[in-house]
């Protein structure tokens, strides 16, 4: 688990090569060419991911703290820097899949020299900061996880003959679900965030610990289904500008959306293309790959809205969601449907729920001196929060202080929708 | 003054009556051709500023409460609606440039049949949803009085002739304004936002009146000057990425800005473009038309940051600004420097204030049914808030909880900065 | 006319005089408003034709040959500047719209202070360059009276309003035309081109005179009627892109085109728009305002194909239309329908007829000297070569040799089709 | 040899199986993924190549012609239809480049199971029909297999480690080449264009074999080299648009060109990424990878042009080089320098030679019918010829006759320049 800190060196060691080994058995069902690619800017190739979690290491750890270090391939310190401006010019993004060099192999040959000697360094005696950043490095190797198995997914599920991304791939039973509840909280002054003392790891956007005022609210006691979405589709909710925000519809119409990302319609009947395959839609499993605008208008539609980030975090502390969830979702890297139970349900790890907050700063908060600073603050305009976890987050990478962030058009992610409304 | 509520029909007349006359003194200075250019799609023409305004009071009043109100001309319902796809499909916005016909004294005639419909309306006894309806009426046409003044700005300051708006206008004699100081606020759970029933009016994204928790805050006891800014450009500003959001150091690069707006740099010496024309940039003024990524990027750089529109809010209102304040920046329609005095200035009426937070709703939120519902809820998502008025706002129309919004990237609204801390 | 050499003094102030003031008189049916609007980039502003025609007489003449002319506003040097790079940057030409200022009227004043100086200079002895470059100048005029009725018709025909350009234009009477017939042309070795010494006047991009070879052709006897293009609409025309160039469909289908430019259709009827205002759609007219890539689909449809430049110059020749020819078309500003004749019609004033031709320099051509230099050659790519001048084109500036050249998309020239066929 | 008929089913067969080897032995030096690149859109992957010219005979000859063969997979002919809207919707262009499947090894077994069905069927009499689309087919092939190589070269040549394609290429000796002289021909009637009954084989944009009237011109003796291009860099030709067109000036504006393709300048020396990898810039080496617009400017800059398409095709005939030349470029997969003779040398094999022809139909020019109709005839709009063939170019593929076509822009296929002039 990544957000507990190792006591011990030979924990710290383990801990480090199996964040890294599950990094590449992600990898392992693809094929050389599936390495490679990057069907539109967002989307990176997997290759790139094996790259630049490993340039992280490289670059934050290695090359700054261990005097002998020998690097692995000068040329790619720009090659893999994502957006460190401060570490020089990256390589732009949209052009990441021309990268046909390195090979593949090339690149897990750089997995382990850098391996090699991250674990050299773990073995020894560690200074706080060294701690600090093998913690950064490897819950930012987890992000990667998430955000390999996204881009996978896009690569194979866009190609017309949309092959599965493995096989094995547990499927989740359908099932009816029950009629949506809701379950009531009482607002006032509560308090949110996390710190490094007290949650073992987190990221600096979720400091400082700090008070806000909440209104009395009611969340939803599950997500919403496919089915419910189905229906916002067939009563025209794709065609209705006044349930949409204004640069929504603008999207909407440019992008020509009229389903959830991976829905096709053949012959009359959805399917959904899942890392399983293709599919038929189950209606009974949350709906996934919305962005944040056609959540917002399904709230509308729906009569009700997308939660806040603190009424998220404030109900998912108030249902004992603290703590992690080894949520099972990662067997099928697939959200399931809810349990027949009234009380709030499925917080945590199947889909990321798109909060109506945009991605600020908490009041006091302070970015990481030099290039580490741009981890997360320089990000703090026109993305959305989203919450929870998904099904593709690592077991041990979530809780409920954890702020995910996406622009409001992003649908690739795993994000799904679950219903709020104000209490007159 | 719009947002105090006539009490009789007289007075109600004869505020109509002012209000609207007050548009078409703003355009008296104007030549024809100056009513017609749309430069870039943000800015709309003079001419469509008068005709929308009036088909606001057409489409929202006369055509719905008026019995046997004669519509002026059918085709305007299309043409001069903004953005309010539930009465059919607007004129697109980057085409009113293109819009040669109504003539100019053709819109003056369709203002004047609407008038007078409109006079003999509020003559008689009103609903109260009439009442409020004109309020919304006159709020809006004050609204527009402002973006004509942006955009008259934008149309004779970009071109290269640089002609003035209007002879006349005095000019804020430069003086040294002092050091910058700071006034400390306490936090803790403080009141917000506004009620029709306690203002008089107030738009509905003022409401509802509700409570949020502060932390202890300093705020700049005036606006940052064009001094202080011109340091941050000479000492690189405009080129160090590590000081800028990410999505604004990419809008800077495509957009080449290296100054604010109207700046213009002449053999080594800045100048700045001003209602009255082109002038020398005036050190202790106000600065006026940055983003707000230029915004931020100046307060991180200052060592501070921008304030909540919350933590804004809450200053005015402590310090008594509450009340409507006759600026009289109306008089330049160009901030002035701050006068020498410690306590918090410049608050109302000088230059919107970009604020840190989204625009978003407020917590319990409702827009209006119908049409009117896209008034301001729609838009409540990739903006940022801004506040205090400027000096092109309309006299009497500003309030403490007046919240205005723009993307961080517009630029042509005056739009200024004022610096706030936490306290650690 | 233009291209016939003043002999006397007088006479070329008077023939100066008369063309200066038929670009007047082409606006005078304008108001203020119409003067200004530039709806896409190609369409330049009236006020602009105005001003720039102005600056070409400045800038060529006056200001390179008369000693002590006094520039109007040195200002318009760059801001009325088409394209002739080797005299500084132009004002970027997607940006006249934005122009209030100068105003209509500084323009005229502009115009007379200009037109003096030319008469006082026209009185004198003149060398035989500025005899050359005062008949460039009156041609170039003429060019932009044509050019200035294309952007008028746009500008008036593409607002919802559909104004017409003024009154009192005469409309050719509806008639039935003969079934298409063609005449036969031998080909062989034929001469092309013009020289100045032979025509008098000509642009340099038709000389010099040199010999092609041509196959046996054959050439329609009148141009293809709105009735004609209708049928190829109606038979699926725009959509089967086996009839398309392969650029030409990914034209229609970016830019939705399913009929010419100006046409429209209300409950089922086409209508066209006309500088007389919108009117039923006449189909013994010839079809106007059609792209090269839709002529050419036409032409395949058809079972034909366009002509070469050559060819349809040589037709034009054997045909007597070398000389001037003082079309009538100019009293409708639209083409009337073809006379029931046989032999071939309609070759000159009635519309710009699309040729397969790509605008390529002739053998030997040789550009002037100096910024002259721009006028012609450096278009030569990308553009195909029209023939044969149109209702818009000024009386007396065409002539068989004559070559008029648009990129293959644009439309809102005054644009038609002649089909033509190879002999086996 | 392509263009040589097989006289029997033996030839045949082995005709078609060594061109087929050929492009497979083209791609054995590639990486797995290198194949699935597609750094532009104009670049295509490897892999789609392999499988598009497959694609080719399955659909041309085997699904048409063969009864009883089996598709390989039927989603294949929508993915690799490249341009064919008669048969359907190709999948998207652009798009090439995401498609990680079908995988490489897929592919050679697509090209197996296909070439398998070919010889069974090239082994049985074979009707005229047959024969001639199976030619088309294996000149198409040969088409493909320079684009591979021109592909290769893009998608390795813009990796910032600049891999070489293949260890082994031969590399011309630098040596200095002689100063430019000119060869001169009479011009005259003279015949052009190549029959199939004459040449064995010739594409359907050769034919018809027609006369053309050509003035007297001058044609240089050997390619412009990179020593020549370099002085016009060094004396501002990319800075001075009165050398350019119109269009290319603002290419070249909006590219940032400031060089050919592929050269680099590291610490103030150039040096040039070949197949070979990169290497200093050999000034005796035919200049490589312009485009139109360069080598339009360049030969201006020079006081010559570039010839047209029929006076390089009659130059070529008068030298003698209608027959295949059997280049030896290819061995080194770049140009050479020219030999030190004065007749004119380079026409074959070297670099692809620009022509100020646009690519246009020849007289009485006939696509065939059905799809194969859409081979040439629908680009034959806006694209520029090229004659002479490249280093590239397979050899037996190239031929006097022979017309490539490419956008003005276009600069990553093996394109140079050969200076032409008109006598007075």
């Amino acid at each position: 688990m990544a957000n507990r800190i190792p006591r011990t060196s030979g924990e710290f060691v383990q801990t480090y090569s199996s964040i890294r080994k599950r990094t590449q058995e992600l990898c392992q069902p693809l094929e050389t060419e599936d390495y490679c690619a990057q069907p539109i800017p967002e989307v990176s190739p997997p290759k790139w991911h094996l790259a630049h979690t490993t340039w992280f290491f490289e670059t934050f750890l290695l090359l700054d703290r261990v005097p002998n270090y020998r690097v692995f391939d000068e040329r790619y310190a720009a090659l893999f820097n994502s957006y460190y401006n401060t570490l020089g010019t990256p390589y732009p993004r949209p052009e990441r899949g021309a990268l046909t060099r390195p090979l593949v192999r090339e690149v897990y040959e750089y997995r382990n020299h850098v391996d090699q000697a991250m674990v050299e360094m773990l073995a020894k005696p560690l200074s706080a900061e060294t701690v600090d950043r093998t913690l950064l490095g490897l819950n930012h190797e987890q992000q990667h996880q998430e955000l390999l198995l996204m881009d996978v997914k896009f690569i194979l599920g866009k190609n017309p003959l949309r092959p599965q991304y493995r096989e094995g791939l547990s499927q989740s039973e359908c099932s009816r679900v029950n009629g949506l509840t809701y379950s009531g909280y009482e607002g006032g002054v509560v308090t949110v965030g996390a710190s490094p003392e007290e949650s073992g790891f987190c990221f600096d956007n979720e400091t400082p610990v700090h008070q806000v005022f909440l209104q009395p609210f009611e969340l939803a006691d599950r997500l919403t289904t496919n089915g419910e979405y189905l229906d916002f589709i067939r009563e025209g909710g794709y065609e209705k500008p006044d349930l949409w925000l204004a640069d929504g519809w603008n999207e909407k119409c440019q992008r020509g959306w009229n389903a959830p990302e991976y829905w096709n319609k053949t012959d009359g009947a959805w399917t959904e293309y899942t890392l399983a395959g293709e599919r038929q839609l189950d209606l009974s499993n949350p709906v996934l790959h919305v962005s944040l605008y056609e959540a917002d208008a399904f709230a509308r539609w729906a009569g009700g809205r997308l939660a806040t980030e603190f009424e998220w975090e404030h109900a998912a502390t108030c249902n004992g969601c603290a703590e992690n969830d080894d949520h099972n979702a990662s067997e099928f890297l697939h959200p399931s449907p809810a349990l027949s139970i009234q009380e709030p349900s499925q917080l945590i790890g199947e889909c990321w729920e798109w909060t109506s907050s945009s991605y600020a700063p908490y009041p006091g908060y302070r970015p990481a001196d030099g290039a580490l600073g741009e981890y997360n603050g320089k990000f703090m305009a026109n993305q959305f929060v989203l919450r929870g976890g998904s099904c593709g987050t690592p077991s041990g990478h979530i809780r409920s202080t954890y702020r995910n962030f996406f622009y409001p058009h992003d649908r690739w992610q795993f994000s799904g929708i679950r219903l709020a409304r104000s209490v007159d």
